[in-house]
């Protein structure tokens, strides 16, 4: 019996679950819902159902997790807390800053409903969060980094293509190199925001508008561009079709501490990520959570939960024991 | 309120265990039990008792949880499942072969005793099995490789000092450079036991020993060096002592993996250690899972436990509230 996964919303984040879910065998997409017209949209998924969104209000028998596929800034705050009410739901919720009210929204409407809803999957918030807690418990004496890139940025890419007269945008997130390569010398440095990584913008503007004002927008923009040092290109459709048309991304995160009785021993915890299409491993996290979920709300788990609430065993298709076996 | 530590053994990883109970405030080291003459004995931690472990009948309202800090060959096998009967327990089993085995005799006295006992936790396994899941889990079409080192085995040492005739060992795994670079450059290479790692053997054999003979023992023992190419150098008290006095240790967890409908976008998850000292680090992941121990059994948890069952959020002593709003 596969677990039924609907998605909502087919940007990029969307078929990069579908594709996730395609490779694996106990997941199982049943729906993707969209808020547009079902008709104009085409998966690629032979036999799955394209539903608007409205139908939403009664699949609960059909929909065993609902993943939510929009964007942080303004979708993600209305729709998780609304369909966690009425479905398992997980989502990749990325502003770092409005989390914890999130949570609470996300939680309130679980708990009453008696079902589980999994935020800010991904890789950052997400495997990057889940490394920077592990090596803060085990080394207390410590520092972290991390840093991103080169990639490009979904999320910061999606704010800016919010910006009205903005048609188009491909944020690229660079780490400092001297920064990084201190950190890795062991130098512990201190690192501001700025002195971390650099944001670069490729921006298509709409016929007649202000890039000035554009411009001004985006780096004035808080949260996302405002604590950085940040550069922005106006270009051609053409030239984002031919030169930036890939999600690369990656990062690292490293945490440097000390252990004995003096803390006259050094180590290095290093998880780096190196990804040809960030949303497909986007969704190929999210996929994971999707199945730990079910299985938790399966137990009679409910309220929000983030990847440090769920025990690693329930994001894998194997049993306890296959684990303990070939991965332990 | 601390969570009350107790030691049962006091070498190498006792000592870390001792230094990482020290930087984390809601920890405290209660007692040190040992198998030996407690009054020959001296911790390093001021208002620690030593006491024999025969008192280990009677302390279980003085200790919250007991760390067993003696060797997988021989000592944990017996120690673990004997003390879950009594108390919350954490050990570092490291004998991947026989984990399962180990699980169910733990997990049948903690079940009985109403206890958990977390086994093997350290790095391997511990931190790169948690590392391999996960990356399973996001991954399920790719290749896992895991290289050690250059490092000192505590494991193998141990194993080798078992031997009749050996007075000391240092065994250090050292990485197969040209198979590591082929895994990084996404070559996704099968390679056997024997292509990724040596295995290097220094030892002080007791006066008049078979040296032959302890040669033939260590290149042959199963689990620990049959499947590798094993060098065994013979070298006087002096000698070790002058070189061979550090413990350091490393290595990575790298999966390789693909997404998208046609597996068409690659993806490298990569997790390295660099550790100056592998028993301080091991002891400093214990800690933590000392913590996780604790506040399960207090949910009401029993039974055994990997690394795979604990949810991290339970590893740090930070609140969820503060996880979510510093970490994530």
């Amino acid at each position: 019996m596969s677990i039924r996964i609907g998605i909502l919303g087919y940007g990029n984040l969307g078929r990069g679950v579908e594709s996730a879910v395609r490779q694996n065998p106990d997941l199982e997409l049943k729906v993707v819902f969209t808020r547009r017209d079902p008709a104009a949209l085409k998966v690629r998924t032979e036999g799955v159902k394209v539903l608007s969104a409205s139908e939403l209000d009664h699949m609960q028998d059909e929909i065993d997790v609902l993943i939510l596929c929009g964007g942080s800034a303004t979708d993600l705050p209305e729709q998780t807390p609304k369909y966690a009410g009425m479905y398992n739901v997980v989502d990749s919720f990325d502003t770092h800053a409005r989390i914890p009210e999130h949570f609470a929204a996300v939680d309130a409407a679980a708990k009453a409903a008696g079902k589980v809803g999994i935020i800010s999957c991904g890789w950052d918030p997400g495997m990057f969060s889940l490394n920077r807690l592990y090596a803060n418990a085990i080394l207390p004496q410590g520092q972290d980094y991390t840093f991103w890139g080169k990639g490009v940025s979904q999320g910061h890419s999606d704010a800016v293509r919010r910006i009205p007269g903005v048609k188009d945008c491909r944020q690229y997130t660079i780490p400092v190199e001297a920064a990084l390569q201190a950190v890795r010398n062991g130098e512990n440095p201190e690192l501001s925001t700025r002195q971390k990584h650099i944001r670069e913008c490729f921006v298509v503007a709409e016929a007649g508008a202000d890039t000035a004002r554009i411009e001004t927008a985006i780096k004035t923009m808080p949260n996302y561009f405002a604590d950085y040092d940040t550069t922005v290109h106006f270009i051609t459709e053409e030239e984002m079709a031919r030169d930036h048309s890939g999600l690369p991304h990656g990062g690292c995160v490293i945490r440097t501490g000390v252990t004995g009785m003096d803390g006259e021993n050094q180590h290095v915890i290093e998880y780096s990520l190196k990804l040809d299409s960030n949303p497909e491993f986007t969704g190929a996290v999210i996929a994971a959570y999707a199945r730990a979920a079910y299985r938790m709300n399966r137990e009679g788990a409910s309220g929000c939960k983030t990847v440090f609430d769920v025990a690693p065993a329930y994001l894998s298709a194997q049993s306890g024991e296959e684990l303990r076996a070939h991965l332990l």
